[in-house]
């Protein structure tokens, strides 16, 4: 199995200027799982409850995704989110959490997801995270998202964690405050000084301005693919990921992704949220084909194109 | 003369978390006028007090700005802003705003002022800015600032007066405001359908995102540049402005710009911008070199290229 996933499996009840939806499918593992589908295996690993069902696990396996990492908790309830977005969507109040399954989810991984060649560790506590992490330990490439809740409550942890990852996916003022750094290029320098080990990879996420990529020798920034209509930015984060990461997976082969993979990497996964963001939840992305994802890719290139042919200028 | 700029010439007290200045050399006109200067004849329109004086001028005609355009108001005082950022230079909150000389201007523009063939009118209220804009008609090309105060209290002035103006610089949260669009490309095309006449060019301006242009055929987006250092974020939004339009005015040649220009002028802009933003006020730009632009812009372009060779996916 080329990926494996581990992260919160989800019912999303989410309201937005243009909508709202019940109980939709959601969570970091599953907005991965599908981006990623597009360019390897991908297994899922993670816990639900009762009312998890086959319509659910549908949706999964019309990707080709393995689901029998899925621990079917008897019992339980899955993991609830609720939350409520403001008129220009850069805003986001949570009305409801209930951990359901996850409050006291112990990972034990498959034969089949420990030998992955690439691990990415969604959002969950960073105990657990390091946990999976050891029981894969053959991953060639590991990446990890978190929030600011860890940052807060569980820093030590979280950087122990880190130190054993590849790569950190964060949102760029999450990154911040992970290094009370005041921006972002002195913050994710502060990360790479960290190891080895430690990631050699940083990515600080800007939600509707696109994402940044940053390593010891390279600088790369993309900006989000324009739409005239977002309708629900619920799981881009972890969309862009699973483009990024699934990228990695199909073309660094086992290495240490070089510079062009990483960028391309970067480009797949800006393609992948913005197709995330144009409907509900897993909505779009669940009937995306390749043609209009490599599409996108290629409109990206001309969004950011330009010639740099020096002219002369008044000295 | 090729670039006529009017707008505000000011003193201004910074404090930021890397130091402070007080009564140093700013205003949207002064920080346009010295990235534009790279570029194109500039001439520098605005009322100063009995405060301004030639060591000011001479900053100005250091870099051989014209500045028989700045009014020397008789017992007058020069507009003062002092300000104060936050940690990370994403927020900032005003002290003190002393109009001064401002609250009485009525610009008068001599014949060679009116004579240009590209204006630029900085954030000032949009009535004077109709008025200057009326005494340019002769200008291939008009762009225009303003900010969230003059959509507040004088809208219908400031939308008849983009509606006389080809191209449009504002935050990308103020042209959110303006259109009560919720995202930057609705807002953007609502902008263009107000004409004609009207812009045809819109910026969204990014903070340290960067800044994207939408006309009707073409959208295009650029990242800031990255710097470990940011030390003073103030003007930058002016200098970026002043390496656009002096851009489009040393390469339009009096004709509406083309895409590849206006695309070209964005990534002079980014590149002046972020040398404004190394130090304080003027400082940095007062002293900079066209090889030192030249070699960021070749810069900016390495950091956003990537392949978009086709890569097989699995559907």
């Amino acid at each position: 199995m080329a990926v494996t996933v581990v992260g919160s499996i989800a019912f999303d009840s989410v309201k937005t200027p243009f909508g709202e939806r019940e109980r939709m499918l959601g969570g970091a593992a599953v907005h991965f799982a599908l981006a990623a589908s597009f360019f390897e295996e991908v297994c899922v690993v993670g816990p639900v409850g009762d009312d998890f069902g086959e319509a659910e696990l549908d949706v999964l396996r019309a990707r080709a995704i393995d689901v029998s990492g899925i621990d079917h908790v008897a019992g339980g309830e899955t993991f609830f989110w609720a939350g409520e977005y403001g008129w220009d969507l850069n805003s986001r109040e949570t009305l409801e959490t209930r951990l359901g399954v996850f409050e006291t989810f112990q990972p034990e991984l498959s034969a089949v997801a420990r030998s992955s060649d690439v691990l990415f560790l969604a959002n969950i506590q960073p105990d657990v995270q390091r946990a999976v992490r050891e029981q894969c330990e053959g991953a060639s490439f590991a990446a990890l998202d978190s929030m600011n809740l860890w940052i807060d409550i569980a820093r030590p942890s979280l950087v122990q964690t880190i130190a054993g990852v590849d790569c950190l996916v964060l949102n760029d003022a999450e990154l911040r405050q992970l290094t009370e750094k005041p921006n972002l290029i002195a913050a994710a320098r502060e990360i790479l000084s960290w190891g080895p080990p430690g990631p050699s990879v940083i990515i600080g996420k800007q939600g509707e301005y696109g994402a940044a990529l940053i390593t010891a020798d390279c600088f790369f920034s993309l900006p989000a693919f324009p739409l005239e209509s977002v309708i629900d930015p619920t799981g881009a984060g972890d969309t862009f990921a699973g483009g990024f990461v699934g990228y990695i997976a199909a073309n660094a082969k086992g290495a240490q992704p070089d510079e062009q993979t990483l960028r391309q990497a970067m480009a797949y996964g800006t393609a992948l949220a913005s197709f995330n963001v144009e409907e509900f939840g897993t909505e779009r992305v669940a009937r995306l084909t390749g043609a209009e994802i490599t599409a996108r890719v290629a409109e990206l290139a001309r969004i950011t194109r330009f010639s740099d042919a020096p002219v002369d200028l008044r000295d």
